[in-house]
């Protein structure tokens, strides 16, 4: 049997789903839009945005880049955030961070309306995640590695769930996703004791440390599913996870490669959010 | 020695710090201030207001309660808390749940203002929880189970925590102020399968479950520290943690009674909170 999880499989059909909807809509006379925020010209950025246009256009959903200058000061982001919020043929807003330091993000991510924040930015959809409310938009990577463990029919109830890492784009609202599943969940970090001791009790390893191939067999107890949810280049260019993939391969049940992992489902997550997004608002006008 | 830990030696702690303050904020013509609002007359509700009163005295702050009646309707109620938001003389907003079935509380967690929130309504104080800043206000029994381990000196960072209890009130807002504490956490409830071996982990054992003394030695490994939230009132009327206190003590480090442990502390966190709000807008003002 297959051990690598496919992550291109998972997009594909979130994408298939997104794409119907997106039809539906578009009968309908609406035309369903993301807004990608970019402030100055990272390459990380554009390469991320190049990726996110392209899966857009797959499912049917039109993409729109604002592309403001790295030296836009915060009143001035804060009135362009506004017209998108206010725009009704807008209907996610994407703001790419890191912001340039000047720019006080703890304002900003208030501006961007909880019903357009597609990203998870808005403190309200934050605390959507915390208490379980699924009208919410939780971070597209973390709900990236839930969508994995769904296309599989993973079952997450009573499963021994461990999260590597406490980020809020990842460790802390992956752990708040499989709690809602019904998993026993621990959460580790740099600070946790005896880390492989901790890791090797996991049904279901998740790592988000950012630290390559830092997970080897010994971390990981027998017929584990490990989700790498780590993407990190190496020094000659080559992108790797989190996990020692070729090593821990005979022991695990299943594991997600990097690449065409995790990260190959982030953007059919966010395709999915804006779809959601319309629907959202669209059912509120009529 | 000692092994219970007295959570009236927290509180009086915490209530001296307090009344400190609160003397301070008053030399400077400052009255702190806390409104309780309370829809109807649940008894219960009016036991932990007369607490509450009590309490706050000795802290030298105001409290006034707002009774309103049990069939007061969404809007008004909405009216009666806005006017609190926007009253100067007001620093904190403690309003009583469960509120009557015909009241949308999604709506009402909005109205009372984050400054003002000291219990943790607000979304934007859950998220702030979640992103461990704190200028926040945490729900306050979550906050006074953390106060104690304060108190007692007890260290957190690299423990095993086990949190058993996933409520918005308790469960998860002590697992994000543990992970603030760097301890590693996990999150146990009712689907958890084999209780006993997750808990037998914990160098630090929450039991926030509701069940009366369902804790039991066998839960505990040796020298845990445990801290019990439970409250519960048996048949004959007798308060009860969700610890078998007696059965667990020579196998303990040490253990919160009930009562006397944790609940002595909730409303001296609460008098904290009203101080930090008070502070809080006083320091915007000027």
């Amino acid at each position: 049997m297959e051990k690598l999880l496919n992550g291109k499989f998972v997009a594909s059909s979130i994408i298939r789903d997104a794409k119907n909807e997106a039809g539906k809509l578009r009968r309908d006379g609406i035309i369903p839009k993301l807004k990608i925020v970019r402030v100055g010209e990272r390459k990380d950025s554009i390469a991320y945005e190049n990726a996110i246009i392209k899966r857009m256009d797959e499912a049917n959903i039109e993409t729109e880049v604002l592309a403001l200058p790295e030296d836009i000061d915060q009143s001035n982001l804060i009135k362009q955030l506004k017209k998108l919020v206010d725009s009704s043929s807008v209907h996610g807003i994407m703001l790419f961070r890191p912001l340039p330091k000047h720019i006080d993000e703890n304002e900003i991510k208030f501006v961007i309306s909880p019903e357009k924040d597609v990203d998870c930015i808005n403190p309200v959809n934050v605390a959507k995640l915390v208490e379980g409310d699924e009208t919410g938009f939780p971070p597209c990577t973390a709900m990236a590695a839930l969508e994995v463990l769904k296309y599989y029919k993973i079952e997450l109830e009573g499963k021994e769930a461990v999260v590597i890492g406490r980020s809020m784009v990842v460790g802390k609202p992956l752990s708040m996703l499989l709690l809602r599943g019904n998993s026993t969940v621990t959460v580790c970090h740099s600070k946790t004791k005896n880390l492989s001791k901790v890791t090797k009790r996991a049904d279901i390893l998740v790592a988000a440390i950012g630290q390559p191939q830092m997970i080897k067999k010994e971390y990981l107890k027998d017929g584990a599913i490990v989700i790498d949810v780590g993407i990190n280049v190496d020094s000659s260019g080559k992108i790797t996870g989190d996990v020692d993939t070729q090593d821990c391969l005979d022991k695990v049940q299943f594991i997600t490669p990097v690449p065409s992992g995790v990260g190959s489902v982030t953007t059919a997550v966010l395709a999915k959010h804006v779809i959601k997004a319309c629907k959202l608002v669209n059912r509120t006008v009529r």
